[in-house]
C-alpha cells in the first residue's frame, strides 16, 4: 500500500524510468514493419517501447467514448460524478500507470497543456450510437488524417505515440473503412507512429458479434491491414471457456498483437482474472479498458488502472493486482 | 436610458474600448488549444478576447437563417417588415452590442463594405428545411473551406474572428458532418480563428431532441471535435427545471464553452431570465440568439440585443437588462 | 421602326458605344463584393457594367435548354424551323440587343469564332428532364469549373462576362448543389466574373414551386451564397397579383439582384407587361428569357429580344416595346 | 476488284497518301473549337483531317464491345471463329480502310506494337451489360483520364487521334456522366485530340430509346458538351422513314457531327443503303460500325469495312460499295 | 524424391538460378505493353521473367484469404493447425517452388524481414464475405495505391514483382471497380510492375458464375483493362468438359494470360489433372492456388506447391507431379 501511495506522488517520468530499469525488452527485440522508412525506425522503436512500457504488452486506457456512447458512459446511475467532466480522463491518464491514453484530438488539444506528460494515442474516427444497425449499418468516418496528427505532435510537443481507428467488419460501409484503415496504418508507419485498430464485426449481416471464429477473422484482417495492435471483443460461446477459444484469434493475428477488454466491471476481481487469463492463457498482449476505469471516482480509478497495469505490464498476479486496487 | 441612447451614437470602436477598460480577462487567461500553431497564438487570443469581449462569454447574434428557414423567419405575421431585407441584420450587428455576428460569407461579402466594423463569424454550412426528416435525414453540407475564409479576411480587411458549422448527430449523414466539423476546426485553429459548432441531435433515430442526456452527449462530442464553443438547444424534460438539467451538458463539454438560445421571444423578460439562469445557474458561457432579436423593428432589435449583451457580457441582472430593452 | 432597322445593321460594338453614351451608371456606383480580389475589381466592374449595359439591369438571353429540355424547346409544333439549328441562338445573340447570352461552353467553343462579339455567360451545370421528380429528386451536376472558363476566356479571346449555375432547393441533392454553387461564386469572383444563380424549389418535398414565400426563400438563399444575380420563377398565388407578391422575393434578395421570366409567350404584349411590372412594380432588375425569343423566326426573335431589352435596359414603356416588336 | 486486292497489299501509309491526294478538305476548312489552345490547333487539325481522311466524314470502326457485351458479340452462332480472338479487331483495323479504330487502352497497349500504323481512338469508359435497367440504371464509369492517354501516346508513339466516352441520358447516373463527358472533351481539346461521344437515352425513365425527338435531344446535348462527333442510334418511328426523321437530330447537333450505325447486318446491301441514306438524305457525317464488320471472317470483314469506307469517305454509291464487299 | 529433398534445402536464389539455366524464355520474347515507359521496360521484363520463372507461365500462390474468407480457410475441421498462424503462408512461400506469393501489404510488411527472398505480389483490394449478395452486391475497395507499393518496395528492398486487384463483374459496384482496376494497371505499368486481375462475375444480376461464356467475358474484360494476367474460375456446364469450354475464355483474353484454380482439393491427383488440362488442353498460362496448398501441414503444403509448380513451370506430367507430392 505504502508503495502505491508513495508511487503515485512520484513524477510520471521518474516512475517510468524506475519501471524501465526492471524491464528487459531491448531495441533489437522490436520487429519494425517494413513500411516504416529507415529514417523513422528509431522513432517507431521508441514509440513501441514507450507504448508497451518496454515489455511488449499494451495497457491502453480508452477514453474515446464521449462520441461513441455520448454521455451515457459518463453520467448516470452507477457512475461516479467525477466522470461527468472530461478532465477526469486526463487526471487518471496522468496519475495512474498506463501504456497509452486513447482519445480524440480535440480533447488532447484542449487539455494537453495541463497534462503534457501523458502518452497519447489519437483516435482518428468516431461515431455516435444513435443510428442503430436495424436502421443503417455502422460507419465510423475518419475525422483527421495522420499528417494532421504529425503536425499537431510537432506543434504541441506532446508525447503522441500512436493513432487508432475502428473498423466494423460486415457493415455495408466496410469497404470505405478498410480503405481508411489501410491508409492510416500506412501513413502512421511513414511517421514512425504505432497503429491500433479496433475491429468489431457489426451490421445486419452479423448474427453473433462474439463468435470466436469471427473474432479470429477480425484479428486476421487487422494483420492483413498491417496494424501493430488490434483490439477485439472477448469471444463468447456456449459451453466454451472464453480464454480457450480466444487462442484462435491470437494465433490468427500472427505478429500483430491482440488486446482485449475484460468485460463488465461489476466484479473487479473477476475482471482482473479475465485480463490475466487473456494474457497468460490466450496469449493476448494487453488490454484496452475504458469504462471499467473512468466510471469510478478519481482515486479508485487510479488504483483500478494501476491494478490492470500491474497484470499487463509488470506481470503481477491477480492477487497482487487486487491489493493495488483495494489499497486505501 | 440616457446612457443607452448616448451609447448607441458612439462609434463601435469607441464603445468597445470603453467596455474593455472595465473588463478583466487578460491574454494569459486564455487557454489556447494546442492545434493552434505558435505563430497564430496571438491571433487566436486576440480573436478569443474580441469575440468574448474580454469576458470569456459569448454573445453570438445569429443571422444564418435565410437558408435554414428560408424566408419564414424574416417575413410574415408577427415579424416586423424591417426584417424582410437582409440589411436589417447588418444594421443590428453594427449598431447593437454583440460579441460576433454569424452569417454566410455571401452576405458578408455583399454588405461588408458598408458594415466594416462588425465582428463576423462565417457560417460554413447551411441547408434549407424543405426536406423533412421523415423523407431523409438532415445533411448540412460545407459550402466553403477555411482557406477561402482566410483569403477573404485578408482581401476584405474585415474583422473575421470565427467560423461556424452545424452537426446533426444521429443523422444518417453524421459521418460526413463529423469529418467536415473536425477538418474545419483543425483548419480554423491553424489560422488562429475561433470555432463554433451548432450541434443538434436530429434524424429518424432521434426520438427526443431536447433530452438533457442527449444534449450533454452533443456538447461532449463537440469537445472531442475540439470546438471552442458549442451551441445546443436548451434541454427540456417533464418535471425538471431546464436550468438544472442543463448542468450535465455544461460539465460534459469540459473546457469547450457552451452557449444556448433562450427559446421563444413572446415574453422578453422570461427570455432574459432563461439566459441569466443558463449562465448563472447552469454555467453556460453565453448565448446564440437570432430570431428573438431580428424579428423586431431596428430600434427594438438593438435594445433587445443590448439587453442580452448586458446579461451575457456585462454581468447585469435581468432587471437591469429589462431597463435597457424597454428604454424608449 | 426605321431606327430599329437601321440599328440592327450597325456593328454590335457601335451599338453598345452608342447606348452607353446615354447611360448613367458609373464605375463608382458598382458595389463590388468583397470576395473579389483587389486586382480583379476593375474587371468585375467592367463585366458588371457590360452585362447590365451600364444600367444595372440585366437582359439575359437564355439558351441552355438543349440539355434541360432536350429538343422539345427547339423543334415541333408552334416552333419556327429556324430554331432547330443551335446556330439560331447565336444569330439572335449577335444581332439583337442583349445583356448577355447564357449557354454551355461546348456551344460557345464551337460557334464563338463566328460570333466573337457576343457577350457570353457560361452555364456550368445542366441536366435533362428525363428523370422525373417522382422517380428521383433533381440533381444538376457541375460540368466544368471556373478555372476552365477562365482559361477558355483567355485562349479564345471571347467576351465572357459571367458564369451561371442552377440550384434545386428542396431536392435531396440540395447539399451538393449548395456546395457547388458556393464554390462557383467564390471562384467566379476570384477572377472578376459575374455570377448568376438559377434557383428553383423542386423535389418531392416541394408542394408548390411558385409559392411567393418559397420564391423569397430562394432569392434569400442566393444572397447568402453571394450570387450577383438570381433568376427565379414568377410567383403565383390564388387571388394575388404576382407583381405584388413578388416584392417579398426582391426584398429578401437584398443587394443580390433578382431577374425573372415573363411566362408563356402566347401573348407578347402580356409578356412584356409582366416584364415591365416585374421591374417597375416588384423591383426586379431584369429578366432571363429563352423560349419566348428563340422559338420565333430569326427576324421576329430579334425584334422580340429588342423589345425586351427596351423595357429592361432602356426604360421604355410596353407600348414603345411593342412598336419595336411589331416593326416589319 | 483487282484494285481492291492490290490495294490491301499496300502499306497503310501509302494508301492514305494516295487517298489524300484525291481529297479536297484543307486545313483552313477545319473549324477548330475555341477550347483548343493555340499551340494545339495544328495537332487538332491534323487529327481531324486524319480521322476523317480529309473528307470531313468519319468511318469509325468500333471495337469496344468486349466489355459492353462481354463475349456475346465475339463468339457463338452466326459469328465467325476468327472473332473470338481480340487480335481479329486489330487485323481488320490494320488491313481495311477506316477512319479510326475505337477500343480500350488496355488492348491498344498490348497489340499496338504489332499494329503501329492503325489510327486509334481510346474509349475512356465501359461497362458490362450484366446489370439490367430494371435492376439499376446504367452507369459507365471513366477508366482513365485524358492525361493518361496523352502520356501513353507519347510513350508508345502510336497514332492516337481521339478519345471517346458513352453517356446514358435519362439514367439516374446521368449527372456524373455529363460531368465526366464535359471534362474529357475539355481535356481532349487541351491536347488537340478529337472527341467522340456515344449518347444513348437509357434508364427506367426512358420509354422509347429510338424516338427521333429524343435522339435529337441526344445530339443536341452532345453539342452543348462540345463534342466533335456524336454517335447515336438510328431513330425509329412507326410509319416514318428513319432517314427523314433522323434529320432533326443532325440539325440539332449543329456543328457537332453526327455518326450512326446501320443496324442489323443480316442484309449487307440494306445495311449499306441505310448508311448511304444517313449521309446523303439525313445529313450524317459518317458511321460507327462494329459487329457488322468484326463478326465476319477476316477477309470478308475487311471487304465489309472497305465497302462502308467507300460510301462514307470516298462518296461511292451503294452499288459500288457492294462490288467492293462481294469482291473475292 | 532425393532431388526434391535435396532441392528444398538449397537457398531460393540457387534454386532459381538452377532452374533458369534450363529455361528458354529470353528478354526479347516478352511483349511489353506500350503503357510501360521506356525507362521501365527492363524492369517489366525482369519482373515478367521472374514471376513466370522464365517460362511464361505463372504459378501464383494465393494467400489473401484472411480477409476474403476471414478465418474459415485457416482454422477448423479438415485444416491442419499449422494454417492458423499467418506465418505458415510465408514458410510455404519461402520453402516451396512458386512464381509469386500474393497477399496483402500489411502481412508482407510484418513478415518480409524474415522472408526476404520470397517473390511478392501485393493484393491491393480485399473484402470480407460477411455481407452476402442477397443483402448487397459485392464491392472490394482499393486499400492502397500503386505508389505506396512502389515506395514500400524501395524502402523494404523486398522482391515485389506485381500487384493484384479483384473485379466483380455484374455487381452494382462494377463501375467503381473497373475504374480502380484500370488505374492500378496503368500505374503498375508506369513502374514496371506486373498486374494480375482476379475477375469474378458476381452479384444479384449474375445467375451462373461459372458459365463458360461469362467467364470468357471476364477474361476479355481483363484484356481490355490491360492486365498482364487474369485469374478466373474454371467454367462448368452440364454435359460439357470444362477443359474444352474453357478454351473460349483463353481465346477471348488474347495476349492477356489466363490463370485458373483447380477446384476442390479432396483429390490431389484430380486437382493436378485439372491444372494439367487447363494448361495443355485449354491453353491457360498457369494457376492461382491457395487453400489447396496452405490448408495442409507445412511439409505437405510444400510438396503440393512443388507438384503444382512442376506442372505449371517445369512442364511435368501429372504422374511426375504426383511423385513430388507423395515424396516422404
Amino acid at each position: 500500500m505504502m508503495f502505491e501511495t508513495l508511487y503515485s506522488t512520484m513524477k510520471r517520468s521518474e516512475r517510468i524510468q524506475k519501471e524501465n530499469a526492471a524491464m528487459n525488452l531491448k531495441e533489437d527485440d522490436i520487429l519494425v514493419p517494413l513500411d516504416v522508412p529507415k529514417a523513422e525506425r528509431e522513432n517507431y522503436i521508441h514509440n513501441y517501447l514507450a507504448i508497451t512500457q518496454n515489455c511488449g504488452r499494451l495497457m491502453l486506457f480508452a477514453g474515446d467514448q464521449k462520441v461513441e456512447h455520448l454521455n451515457s458512459d459518463f453520467y448516470g446511475e452507477g457512475i461516479h460524478p467525477d466522470d461527468g467532466n472530461p478532465e477526469h480522463l486526463f487526471r487518471i491518464a496522468s496519475q495512474a500507470n498506463i501504456g497509452v491514453f486513447a482519445t480524440q484530438l480535440g480533447l488532447i488539444a484542449r487539455y494537453g497543456s495541463s497534462y503534457a506528460d501523458v502518452p497519447y494515442l489519437v483516435k482518428l474516427n468516431s461515431r455516435t450510437n444513435l443510428v442503430k444497425t436495424s436502421q443503417s449499418d455502422p460507419f465510423s468516418n475518419q475525422w483527421l488524417d495522420v499528417q494532421q496528427v504529425v503536425d499537431f505532435r510537432k506543434n504541441s510537443g506532446l508525447n503522441i505515440l500512436a493513432v487508432g481507428y475502428t473498423v466494423y467488419l460486415g457493415s455495408e460501409y466496410e469497404p470505405e473503412m478498410l480503405h481508411q484503415a489501410a491508409q492510416i496504418i500506412s501513413h502512421a508507419h511513414q511517421h514512425g507512429l504505432i497503429s491500433v485498430l479496433w475491429v468489431y464485426p457489426r451490421g445486419k449481416a452479423v448474427a453473433d458479434e462474439k463468435d470466436p471464429h469471427l473474432i479470429a477473422g477480425a484479428t486476421g484482417a487487422a494483420a492483413c491491414l498491417g496494424s501493430d495492435f488490434v483490439k477485439v471483443n472477448y469471444p463468447k460461446k456456449e459451453d466454451c471457456a472464453s480464454k480457450e477459444i480466444f487462442k484462435e484469434a491470437v494465433m490468427a493475428a500472427g505478429r500483430t498483437k491482440v488486446v482485449c477488454a475484460g468485460g463488465s466491471s461489476d466484479d473487479v476481481e473477476g475482471f482482473l482474472e479475465r485480463l490475466y487469463d487473456q494474457i497468460h492463457v490466450s496469449g493476448a498482449s494487453g488490454n484496452a479498458t475504458g469504462r471499467n476505469i473512468h466510471q469510478k471516482a478519481l482515486k479508485e480509478a487510479i488504483r483500478m488502472c494501476n491494478a490492470i497495469y500491474a497484470i499487463t505490464v509488470d506481470g503481477k498476479t491477480v492477487n497482487e493486482a487486487m491489493k493495488i486496487y483495494t489499497a486505501a
